[in-house]
């Protein structure tokens, strides 16, 4: 059996940016990801929480739905304030409501005050491998993700909330990257290096396709075909900024292969920790440049970091052979 | 202390169009209400359940968004495929989780094979008479709501999701009303009654107005001013003009004084009994007068069936005197 | 004939807040109107520029749009960038892309090196006293507005784009108002006065509604009903807070008694002259009460300054006779 | 110098579904093409008009904003309305308002009771190859435009308003494919065969990508880049459906190499020749599929079908040398 390998390890370079140092979400100054992972009889589930410095003082965020079969909670707040006020929670389709309540909770201890808070949950669904009916994510899971949240590189493929997704026919998961890009804010001082950040919880159909060769898989009738996608910068970007990252975060799943399903919910919530906007829209052709690379290169890690998997009525879904995908280039 | 009393029955006549039979939601044939209420030990909460049938094979729907500072459950699928497939359930702000994960339970038990449902959860802030942090909302409440919902007029005022919820400086709470129109189908025969009806739960600020006349409250410092309101009819309508019917919900949100606030969650959800759109657009101007007067009238019932109530930290929100009201008109 | 008259001057107090100077949009710092009237022959149109100043260099702006149903330029390009980099225009519904055309002129003559711009041109349909189908904005009539544009208070009623156009049953046209708020920025100094000024097109159906009071007309059968209202402010608000501001304005249609036919076109298009947004959404609320006094002035100024007009096949529409609502008030 | 050809031609097949008769978006029962021609004296620009049968009767409609950087007209009314009035036209950026007036001025022509239209007008910026500033389209070419359309398959590449355009380094200009579909309807009678046809006036910068290999160009500095795209069905889909449809436009975009550039303004507008919508999501993935390879197979005829053109100010833009995509596959 092949080790999981982050898609670069196999020889694949994803795009022509340079990757921070992590190449993961993580590279965002101040955010944190945690997971909780849940295996064994049945279930293939777990939560997977990235955690900003400054939550509790909100920072400027936006949503993209590209297709909205999904059960995302937060999204109108969201919208009207162009904020997010908690942490950034995924997990199976029928735990969403189980994660949002246990959020509530963890949020509720740390503001004695709080009576009003939009816990924001995205999900995808994983009832191929895991015995959905049954919710079992507690809020210990939920608050052990949360406090467990570190700077390192996150866990990929079969973790957390990807522990028991699929996406174009193969097992996949959580995958991460990022890239950093020089910037110059619209008033002030010289330009700086920025970081761009994505998590993904890889869960869709269509043809794997990695630097334009199609990787064709035996094709498995899962259900619920969805992408939850996180984006983290430090760019001093507005919420409407935010927003039109979002929406290419939503473009760039067509890069791996993505068939946008009719029954898929695909979302990207973009937030940055940099509290002040100062960003001219004229120069966002870097940072999404940078946006669609990471996307393109997390959504591969959640495959290639991903092991074949048997779950629920014994149902398997197979990781991608790594030679079949090694070495590829445009060439 | 007075007897809660309908306003029209306090000689307030919203409008000009006939009511249905018993002013109310359930006028709208196969739609039907229940409600869980929650009081004492500084509690005033509960659930509202409002349940057409036929919500399993799904319903043509559409969700209007006034002002987003809302937790509302379930938008973003409602938006992409333009129906419900489960009842809505109202409730305060941090029991919206709960109650969504309840009315999960309840749909995961009626379908053996459901492994994916976007539940309906709308919600506004009664904190000020309740202890929200205690998240009292248990599944047995919620499921008793969708258990008991009948045809019959629902009980108004501090009941269900209203049992906390304060409007315009008074003691609020649920409200409903109903109108009556003709309407002739795009297609096929002639025209045949309908029926708009509206059910709110009341809890924002303002100057509270009846027929244009100004009825001062003494201010009270409620957190979370919010409306829900859910609007059924069985006009054969699409999303699209049930997302237009929505829309005016709002508006006539101003008709009783709203102030639409900047931290208000104000939302209109509006669905048909009628799966087979066929209504021109250019014949809505009469749906739209049955909404707006069903709106204002429900929200003026809200207030008027509403009693004193004294809850958490002994705050308390006096009922709207029925003599400051009684026989208006705009003459 | 009575003369044209500002409401207030007939003794209607609308809100509580202090008006600005001239209690008009020009109150705003550095925003002119200027306006070009075709009256005789069958005709009653013309063209209403709004102007600010540095709009060369783009200004924050957002619309919002109550009811579609019109023609409005320049939306999807205001909403991807939340700028506005033209002034704005309003004119007949027919003239609508003339008068584009013609703004587009203007700002090529200005701008040697423009090959892109998007011009913002709003419109309500006044062909019930004008040939609309003639079209007969000219280039000149629009250049003559916007070279003419000027600080002081703007004529109202029949003039410019309002010469033709009706509201509530009665003759209306132009109006305009503003009103003063304290306001604090979200980083740096103490409060500071800022100014929140509305000018409306107005051209809707309703029942004319004062401070509450129905003020009935004889029913006209006026094509084309719609609502234009421009939102100048000095605040440093950014785009989203604008289109929170501009959705208000919408809502405040209802004070006067806007029924929003399915037929109209009600937009806002709000705009501030501050380039560096920094107001905390917190404190939205005066802003908002400005917002919502200002536009139910203006409305009511389109009427009052109005007066009795025969135009088209002759057809005449009414003033609303100033007995009827001066001194007028809620008590 | 190569001849036109198309890619099909070229020894490259996209997708895997059957084309229509002519691959093109007049394989659509009903829809005809028509477009005018500019050349010469630093111009090159042009009109394409797509003319559905039943235009006047409204026909279902929806569009979808990729990056709103455009100045499309007929938006908003499309929206609240779910239907296009008029024809549907595509031109160059500072010609749009005189091209939507003198589609204005052939709708009155035909309907002497008119008073209201909403013409449908999308546009990419032809700047680099053409005289911009000079808006050289007249009422006569707009309406000769309209006046030949015909069922034939459009001419392609440099014509009509693709004229001027140029796409990932290329010179491009106008496209067309269609696929055919099985289709059954929601209620009633069994499956039928149906078309998805698309029109392209393509703009646009990234790295051009023929079946997943990158064939890159010298860059061009060219103003403006866009992409308008027309999607034609007789499939019985509501405005919502064909909002998912016009969404996956968008996305189909980067499969032949878009960047979604920040000043790009993408569009997509769909609609249906079929009135009484009838058709259940659920169904929608056979749709989906002929949507995105008649849009990536558009795109490519854009480019193939294009020669190599010289300019405003000497400017070139080169056709894609037809040996570096002649018989690429996936293999």
């Amino acid at each position: 059996m092949q080790s999981p390998r982050r898609v670069r390890e196999l020889g694949v370079v994803v795009g022509t940016l340079p990757t921070g140092p992590l190449n993961a979400i993580t590279d965002v100054p101040g955010v944190r990801v945690g997971q909780t992972t849940i295996t064994g009889d049945g279930l293939n589930t777990g939560v997977t929480a990235v955690v900003p410095d400054g939550w509790a003082e909100t920072l400027p965020a936006a949503i993209a739905v590209g297709n909205g079969y999904g059960k995302l909670v937060g999204s109108t707040q969201l919208d009207e304030l162009g904020v997010i006020e908690t942490p950034i929670l995924l997990t199976g389709t029928l735990s969403t409501f189980r994660v949002a309540d246990a959020l509530l909770t963890w949020l509720l201890d740390r503001d004695p005050r709080a009576t009003s808070l939009n816990p924001i949950v995205g999900e995808t669904n994983d009832g191929y491998l895991s015995d959905i009916r049954r919710r079992p994510l507690t809020p210990l899971h939920v608050h052990t993700a949360l406090d467990t949240a570190s700077r390192e590189l996150p866990a990929e493929g079969c973790v957390g909330a990807g522990t028991g997704t699929c996406a174009l026919g193969f097992k996949a998961g959580i995958g991460t990257a990022s890239r950093s890009v020089l910037a110059e804010p619209a008033h002030g001082a010289g330009s700086a290096e920025h970081t761009v950040g994505v998590l993904v919880q890889a869960n869709f159909s269509g043809l794997l396709t990695v630097l334009g060769r199609p990787v064709p898989a035996r094709p498995i009738d899962a259900d619920g075909n969805s992408c939850m996608i996180v984006v983290a910068t430090d760019l001093p970007l507005d919420s409407r900024q935010l927003g039109r990252l979002a929406r290419r975060a939503i473009f760039a799943m067509g890069r791996v292969g993505s068939d946008y399903a009719p029954g898929s919910g695909d979302y990207a919530i973009a937030f940055t920790t940099a509290r002040t906007p100062n960003f001219p829209d004229r120069d966002l052709r870097p940072p999404f440049q940078a946006l669609t690379e990471s996307v393109e290169e997390a959504l591969l890690n959640s495959l290639t970091m991903a092991h074949t998997t048997t779950g629920h009525q014994t149902r398997t879904a197979h990781a991608v052979p790594h030679d079949r995908i090694a070495n590829l280039s445009h060439l």
